[in-house]
């Protein structure tokens, strides 16, 4: 028998009532974003042409440390929060490792991923400004899926620009977004500006999340009562995520333990910030001193590879600038990356903390990542997401560290989702067919120098 | 703010311990299955041959009304159970009934259904007995994922016979499968006497369950320490499944309620067997008078439109017999059909209680169900599977019964699973190319015109 559960939920009367904001927390701030025309801080004005009026107050808010979620909100999070915390118990046996693992499981709603926590809040606040469409890009579709699940609750049309290679790849993701009631379009398209000036370029182009983002940006603007939505990079986003490390660490806390070790797979930094929020605030208010590892893939490595710059955040260069890790605005990751985490970008706020020290990073290499993804899933019967198995690659790691050391160190990695609609990337897996991609230093020299000069 | 949660998990000190046998408490039980050479009642020891020694058993076993799960099955139960009653506030709503509705929602799993609560039992009692290699067949791959799973977990070699137009129509499927680890084939093959015999009649032939079972069983019987398992129709199945009806029956009372009405979808019977089963228990002892609700494919409507006769439980004609409704062992539902629940025949037990009064039985068309699905998905926010949206099809048209008279009726159905691997049949049904298949009375009549001649 075992004394913690394999699978913890939170009772009712500790479930988070508020997100926290870790910018109140943080020592120095992230550079402010820029408008693109005045090269000056956007104003919360600005902001709410593309963004919903409360998400562009949530954006700019660097004082609040807690802001209430709205009941409404709550009651749509009940439906499938809190999410469990699981002990690895049949992961560490298989390693034999003497470390504690715990993960904290997203994919336990249909959306299949943490996606819907930030979905449902601003499907909620475009409701309640009387928004009648949203748009928005989707690269892998785990974006896509969770916002048109909120967007038919809600009843707000949404179009989806999505990843034109991701489209063809997955069509099955099309049909799920389809069966909510979205409308999805291949990005690059004949339907924007944006896209037409891409594909006039190159008419082969299979898009990036930066162009996409171009696209759907340029439909909010220009239709009326609609409005743009991000599901990751933004503050508004990671604020919405900290239910995740909020839920983690007072289950962690029911349970009678603190990580020293939190892991979480970065793409462009949602569910990593979320999890991490309420940690790294211990350790920023110099409580704690936990060790936080972002990992990326190897295919599009902003943190470990990219530079700490001003840079656009969608290739059409429509949007305003943010100061982060960035792989230049025209970046594309190799078409044989899977999943997700293909952002050319990192939010600003963990650009600044890993750039201050607060947090490390490590890029994996995707062959390694669906090996720890199939021994996972056959210890522990969960198919994980390829976004989620970057973390779970380097919590093995890890746990092995800890059996050459015989450290007992208690390990915390964020399960962002399941990998139901990641099959083909499976199956090359399982037949030998899946290649690593690394771009050279050259690439990368490539598409950093567009870099916008700033200051 | 709601009294009742939208979610319902169990307290740990409320978890069953023990499988229910409903058989123990049937006034009248269903007729044995005969040994198809001797045409006599088959015994624990020609059952043996074929299935694991203790799951022999619990098949026979018509007096033991409670059974104890064993600790190793009950350690993995907590991977993924209890499983959640949710109260569908949105769908009642959006039908503006006052009926209250119930579901237990069963594929909060990664296998994504009910079936890995068998899956597990069985691939323990293989363990325990030091089998090495198991065989199965599936049909739209839910009971191969879920013994995929659990035979990943125990360390055990499974072979999967796959419906030859299921293995076409979902290769997805089939990678989740072989992510974990089994080899899957193409059924009918030419890897068993069976298989060939049927290409030899028909090479083109699409499969059916009662042919893979044919083959799964072929290769049971002749490979050293090798069992064959099943994932619907026995009783042990239903046994091990009862599990889900516990839950919810204990969730119900926490909630002070009880279901007037119990719907679930009918395939084979596993999951509606399981659900009912304590409440049926009350039925029989007199305590309630709960109205029970079968659904079935209008396209394989054994329960509707089959006989109630001893027949084959394969195509192959070369396992036990079992009185049940059938429509005869060669049925093969249209190509046409999406999704689960096309077994020719149904539970014995299940078969005994509608023969004898104390369950209904609907059968409705597939675009009739899809309607279903995507209502629902868009307001309880989960994708559900072909086969669990049988149940909702029915669950809202007596939730909307109750909107017209009044009636404040409590309803409870099986959410049996997701449906992930359902897209393509998503797609078909979103584009409108989805259409309604009936067997005619000639085609039912030709089906059973084989039935075996039984005293």
């Amino acid at each position: 028998m075992t004394t913690v559960p394999y699978r913890f939920y939170l009772p009712e009367d500790k479930i988070p009532k508020q997100w926290y904001n870790l910018r109140a927390d943080m020592k120095e701030l992230p550079d402010p974003m820029l408008n693109p025309g005045t090269m000056q801080p956007v104003t919360e004005e600005e902001l709410a042409h593309i963004f919903c009026a409360e998400l562009a107050k949530q954006e700019l808010d660097n004082t609040t440390r807690y802001v209430d979620i709205p009941e409404g909100i709550l009651e749509m999070y009940k439906i499938f929060r809190p999410s469990p915390l699981i002990r690895a118990y049949n992961l560490e046996k298989v390693l034999g490792t003497p470390a504690k693992s715990y993960y904290k499981f997203e994919g336990n709603n249909t959306s299949g991923s943490h996606k819907l926590n930030s979905a449902i809040a601003q499907a909620y606040y475009a409701k309640q400004q009387g928004i009648t469409s949203l748009t928005t890009e989707t690269g892998a579709g785990q974006w896509g899926t969770a916002l048109s699940e909120a967007c038919a609750y809600y009843g707000i049309d949404l179009s989806v620009f999505m990843v034109k290679t991701s489209y063809n790849q997955k069509p099955h993701r099309k049909t799920v977004m389809e069966t909510f009631g979205s409308k999805v379009i291949a990005s690059p398209s004949n339907t924007t500006e944006a896209g037409r000036k891409i594909l006039a370029e190159d008419p082969d182009n299979g898009g990036s999340l930066g162009c996409a983002i171009s696209e759907a940006v340029e439909v909010a603007v220009s239709t009326p009562n609609c409005r743009y939505v991000l599901g990751s990079v933004l503050n508004q986003v990671l604020l919405h995520q900290s239910v995740i490390g909020l839920e983690a660490k007072t289950a962690m806390e029911m349970l009678g333990e603190y990580p020293d070790l939190v892991i979480g797979c970065a793409g462009g930094g949602s569910n990593l910030g979320g999890l991490i929020a309420p940690f790294m605030q211990d350790k920023l208010l110099g409580k704690k001193d936990t060790k936080f590892i972002a990992v990326e893939p190897a295919s599009c490595p902003s943190l470990t590879r990219g530079k700490y710059a001003y840079d656009f955040c969608d290739t059409g260069k429509i949007t305003p600038l943010a100061k982060m890790y960035t792989l230049g605005s025209g970046f594309k990751p190799s078409a044989n990356h899977a999943g997700g985490l293909r952002y050319h970008g990192m939010s600003p706020v963990l650009s600044k903390l890993y750039h201050d020290g607060y947090m490390d990073a490590v890029a994996v290499e995707q062959t390694k990542v669906f090996e720890a993804a199939t021994l996972f899933a056959k210890h522990e019967t969960i198919l994980p997401a390829p976004e989620s198995s970057h973390a779970i690659r380097v919590a093995i790691d890890e746990a092995l560290k800890c059996k050459e050391t015989g450290e007992a160190k208690t390990i915390l990695f964020g399960l962002t989702g399941t990998g139901y609609f990641d099959m083909t990337a499976y199956d090359s897996f399982n037949n030998g067919k899946m290649n690593d991609y690394i771009p050279t230093d050259e690439d990368l020299e490539r598409a950093l120098a567009n870099l916008p000069k700033i200051g």
